[in-house]
């Protein structure tokens, strides 16, 4: 791997192998020595890759662990669509778990959270990352309004926004464990809580 | 502090001033070199106290840390009464959210948090915590019970934990503003799901 002359390289190609082949070896680096122990030069000897390439695609060790979270997360929660607010609530909050329960993602996610409470940058990544969530779930919430489950005016993004609450509540402040079955009950109360126009947007003031 | 003969102390009145002071002596060492720069020299120095003593009843910086932030949160969140389980649930929210609004102590909370991550001390320090703060708090689902706000069987534990976990998941997830008028929607929300029965204890399986 990386070296392959341009040439040949169909799009996507080469990028996507440098992708994956980072990815892996960033969460095996982080698993075997820990946040502190890795480097982007190990990871690069890892990889089989260039440490320019790295450093050049993705700027610091930082904002890798946060690209290859966004990335991970981003492909493995895609929006359901059940056909009612409370399937879809349902589906995502399940989804979260699943996530928030995978090993080699939850160290990755374990660090970004961590780093973020003190590090400005990765808390503008962590924080653009879930803005970007919130938004592409909204369709769930305009879905549920079409079809009558939750008036107009309801706050979408803070229906979404409530459906991780309980998870990431659990997983970093309180440390209980993570049960598949609290995706049913919050899915249950915020569908109930849209339906009843609790959740509208408020007047600004 | 710390020369006075053991024998004129009244009982709490030398202990209580000890760790006033060594709370105090935290907080600032923290907001001046952070987390990294603090250690118990330096905090009992500041605090006035033998070095041994912090030693003595605190054991590491750690469980400092831990012990600060429980004491100071738990004697600002008194568990409310005000006669329903919104109103209740609401002033629990208001007075998290004014706790995690307070710099001082929210750079305790946040080292607590972030220490939790990777070290198991701390994690079980603050799991215990809450624990503790849940627990305290199943009295005000008790008198909604009683009064008919929530049926028998209602997971009072569940209850409070989610009263908590929307601020939180903005405070250290998503990295949005906490604006106290969340508080009063998700009380709503959680009375109208406790109400209709959404949150009582499920089957153990």
């Amino acid at each position: 791997m990386g070296d392959e002359p341009v040439g040949t390289v169909r799009p996507g190609g080469r990028t996507a192998r440098t992708r994956a082949a980072v990815t892996e070896a960033l969460q095996a680096e982080l698993l075997e020595v820990g946040y502190a122990g890795t480097t982007i030069e190990r990871i690069a000897q890892r990889a089989g890759v260039a440490k320019t390439t790295v450093y050049r695609r993705w700027g610091s060790l930082t904002q890798l662990v946060v690209d290859v979270f966004a990335e991970t997360a981003g492909t493995l929660i895609p929006p359901p669509d059940t056909g009612s607010l409370e399937g879809d609530l349902r589906e995502l909050g399940r989804a979260s778990i699943a996530l928030l329960t995978m090993p080699r993602l939850r160290t990755v996610f374990d660090i970004v959270v961590r780093e973020a409470i003190h590090d400005p940058a990765t808390r503008a990544a962590l924080t653009e990352f879930f803005a970007a969530r919130i938004e592409i779930g909204t369709a769930i919430v305009q879905r549920a309004v079409e079809r009558g489950e939750a008036p107009p005016g309801t706050d979408a993004a803070e229906v979404i926004r409530l459906v991780g609450a309980p998870y990431y509540a659990r997983a970093y402040i309180t440390g209980e464990a993570l049960d598949p079955a609290i995706a049913d009950r919050t899915a249950a109360m915020i569908a109930l809580a849209a339906r009843e126009g609790l959740l509208n947007q408020r007047e600004s003031r």
